[in-house]
This record gives structure tokens, sequence and C-alpha cells, in this order.
């Protein structure tokens, strides 16, 4: 008989996925992980009662992710990818001729040895790629103490909780922002705001109090159960969000690169959000302007002269 | 303690909702109904064990299937919606001040009564506004016979099983055809094409092998667990869609409507497909028009000039 595996953290509704095959599974007090397949989600990962990724769907979230930060850049080379063990942004950022250097800095090894061995599909040969450069380290640090500067920063983070919770705050975000060529792109994941609008407000809020460009887009999840799913972008640079279809389809072109979920089209209507979301964003740029303001707009100039 | 009522047409994955309180519950051969409280999706009907509203969200789907068709025409006047007995449609649908008359064609009049007695919020006075006239019939039927043009009809059918079916049908479309204007607009909702994409692919044939413009669009309704819905959008007239955000925001000032999901840039975001969704699409619509060839254009023409 089928075992069913059940999401655990709403409160009031659940979903659970027959697993037709346990994977792997661990069960401590400071984790509980299992991989399983699943006739209609393919391999799936559940960790701490939340459906993290299935193989059915994974490209359009890493998709979008990848290709729009750098569908937007004019010849991106270095890139970093924070979290992502699984390799599935590294993938789709490495189909860019013009990466010279793709960087992954994931805080446990053990995230990227079950995606080689569990649904190695996702990775790919993404992990031989020479290009590619895997940091076992602490995200938060690690941006903070780099010497690199990169023209996209993408974070692939689980929620908000546990050792995650680094990974949303701002001083995280305003060590991206130094960790970035002047006219480079921080991208980050942002939940599901018909449910929980907070996540995509406080970053917007942050990125706000940081940023001259913030904007939100989304994507829809079908794994991610209770609506479309929030990515945010911020940025120096006017062009890369006025780009414009054409543009993009010649990029498209040139660079060589196929995909299942993001279009020209879609990146740029991927910006237009329902009016629900947009009343959550805007006021929180509203407070993020703010509070730039009353720091003083002239840091964040001192800063771009600090490390030219 | 609660009870927990569960969608079960999906084989390898099951959605529960917590049950505060039932309101309302049929359970025979022919149906299987209960209408309950949930503390994260408000009032829910769930019908033969699949969730079809919400009164969290049912603001999205609703605002969708009609402000896209009625804010893409100049003044709509005469506006049919088959099916859609909760009034959800239709109370949008008479936010539109030109409109003289909204009809509804539902087959069952305790469709209506049970939207009125357990979640009145979604007619709210839709039933009572002189504009709106109710018709109890079978909706293929009323189309087919009508005298009547209308500048839109929207069909807000349930999944296409049971009585419904006959509503996802080439000859309901033709008779609908028949019941537009030249310049009306058909729309229809085709479910999840992440996981069921004969729904949208059959409908999109269909339309290209009646209509000149087939353009399906998507939202994404949290409820309908399983990835975006999709929409589709049938017509023979080129402006609809060619519609600017500027001049969709005038027309949403000058009509005074407010939404909470639809907005110039959502109107036009929602026809951006994803790839995948694209994939079905174009091969629906060169199927389609295929038959068109085949059946010979000037059958169009000439059902054109029969009701001139």
């Amino acid at each position: 008989m089928d075992r069913w595996v059940e999401e655990t953290f709403h409160p009031h509704w659940r979903v659970r996925l027959a697993a037709d095959e346990v994977l792997h599974e661990v069960k401590t007090d400071h984790q509980d992980l299992v991989i399983f397949k699943n006739r209609t989600w393919g391999t799936v990962l559940m960790l701490d009662g939340v459906c993290q990724l299935t193989t059915s769907d994974e490209f359009i979230y890493h998709e979008m992710m990848a290709h729009v930060p750098l569908m937007a850049l004019d010849k991106p080379k270095q890139v970093l990818v924070v979290g992502g063990g699984d390799g599935g942004v590294l993938r789709e950022v490495l189909k860019h001729p013009s990466v010279e250097k793709a960087m992954l800095c994931e805080i446990d090894r053990e995230v990227i040895d079950t995606a080689l061995k569990y649904y190695p599909e996702i990775p790919g040969n993404t992990f031989d790629d020479e290009r590619s450069v895997v940091v076992i380290a602490d995200g938060r640090k690690f941006v903070a103490e780099t010497d690199e500067r990169f023209d996209a920063i993408i974070v692939d983070s689980s929620e908000p909780i546990g050792p995650s919770a680094a990974l949303h705050t701002p001083e995280f975000f305003a060590a991206c922002k130094h960790a970035l060529k002047d006219d480079g792109i921080l991208v980050t994941q942002n939940g599901l705001p018909f449910l929980f609008p907070d996540q995509l407000r406080d970053t917007t809020h942050a990125f706000a109090g940081l940023f001259d460009h913030v904007a939100p887009y989304m994507c829809t999840q079908p794994c991610y159960f209770g609506g479309p799913f929030a990515l945010n972008w911020a940025s120096n640079e006017d062009d890369h969000l006025d780009i414009t279809a054409k543009k993009l389809a010649k990029r498209q072109e040139k660079r060589g690169i196929e995909t299942r979920y993001w279009t020209p089209a879609v990146h740029l209507a991927a910006f237009a959000l329902p009016r629900y979301v947009e009343t959550v964003v805007w006021q929180a740029i509203f407070d993020g302007r703010n509070d730039r303001a009353k720091n003083g707009r002239g840091k964040n100039k001192n800063d771009k002269k600090a490390r030219a």
C-alpha cells in the first residue's frame, strides 16, 4: 500500500502526496527529510513538512530565478548563487555562454550530494562544468567577506525559518549590494504572497532602502500549493528593467538557450503584479524609500565610490 | 475536533481542508456537495471531491473572466454568463456602466439559492440589479435558440465532466459564435494545463476552427491546487487584443471599477503563456486552422451574413 507524505506547515489545510517508493529518509531532532517517487510529481523532496522540490516542475522556478536577471544583462560573466545546492539554478546560469564563473555557495554539502544521488537530472553535468565553482560556506559570511564582484547574485534559499533566516535580512542584502558590480542584479525568492505577504513585504522594504530599483516578479510553481510565487529583483541600473521583448528574443536566439517556462513575453509579464500583491509592494517601497531618505542616500553613493 | 474535507479527484495526491463548521451537506448518488468554513480559505464549496470556490480567492477568477473581455470592449451592452450561478462573474460584469442587460443562464436554480444562503458576499446585490436577467435553462439549448446577440459570452462552467461536458464542445462554441455580435468576445475556463493540458488543447483547437482570433490567458487561483489556471478567448475583431495598457487604464478610471486582481498590466500580461503552455496552444491552433481550411472559411462568412 502507498504511504502518504504530508505537508504539515499549513495549520488549517494539508497536502499529501502518495509515496510509491521512498528513496531516502532522515528523521532527527533537527531535520525531517524524505525523498520519494510520486506518479504525478516525479521525485519529490519534502523537508520539515514543506514540499521543496519536484522533478516535474523545478524548471519553472529555476528558469525564472536565472534567466530573468541574466537575460536582462548584456554579457553576464560572474554569477553567484547562494543556496541552491540542488544545482537547478546553476544549470540555467551556465546556459549563458558569456558566463565565465558561476559560483555556488551552499552551507551544506549534503544538499549537493543528495541531488546527485536522488535527482541527478536536476544538476545534470552542472558541477563538472569548468566554469562552476562550489564553495561550502555560510552564504551570509561568504558574501560579506568576498572580494569578488558579481554581475548577478541569485539567492535560492528556503523559507525564512531556521538557518535560511539569515538570507532574508537587510544586513545580508546590504552585503549582496556591496558584492555586486555597479550594474549588477540581486534576485531572491519571496514565497507565496496570497497566503504570506510578510516575506515579500519585508524584502521589498529592505531592497527599497538599499537600491534604486526594486521589482518583484512572479511565476506559478505548481508544487508550491497556495497561489503564485514571488521572486524579487533589486538593481541600480535603469536599462535592465526597460528591456523590450524584441531584445530579449534576440538575446535568447544568440545565446542558443532553450526553455520550458521562460519566454521573452513571460519575462516582461512576470513583473505585472496582481492588485492584491501591488498593494503590499507599493507600501513596502514607500517605507523603504523613507528609510533611505532618513539614512541619507549619500551613504549609498559613497559605498559605490569605495569599491570603484 | 475538526473534520477534514478532502479533494479526491487527483489519484496520486490529495488536498484536505479543515472544516471548522459544516454549513450544508448533500450526499446522494448524483452529487456530493459540502459547504464549510475554513480558517485560511473562508467559506469553501467542495463539489464531488473538487474544491470549486472559496470566498477568500473567488475575486481572482471572477475578475479575470469578466474584465478581460469587457475592458477590451468600448461599450459592452449585452452580456451573457452561462453557468456561474454563484453570481461572482455577474457581479463583476455589472460594474461596467455601459452594460444594459446581463443575462445569467444557469441550469440549476439551487446553485443560485445556495450562494444566496451560504456565501451571500459573492453575489452581493447582483440578482437585485434591474439589469440582471436570470434564466434557469440548459445553457447549450438556450444559446442555440436565443435570438439575442451579445457583446460577450462568458462560460463559467465547471470541469468537462457530467452536465458541464456539453459546455466544452465545438457544437456549443459554434452556437456561442452565432449568438455573438460580429465584434463579440467568447471567454471560457480551461482548467490547469500543467496537470491537464487536454482541456486547453481541445478548446483552443475548437476555437481556432471557428474564430479568427484565439488567445488563451492565465491567472493563478490559489484554491485550484496544481498550477496556474487557463482561461480562453475567441473573437473575430483584431482591436480587442491589440489594446494598450494606457487605454485600459483610461477605461478603468472612466468606468470607476475597483479591482483586487485585475490591473491594466495584469490584463496584458495574462496572455503571455509559459513555454510549456505555448507548446500545447500552438499545436492546437495549427490543427484548428487546418480544420477550418478543410471546411472552408466561406462557411463562417455566410454564417455572418445570415444573421446580419
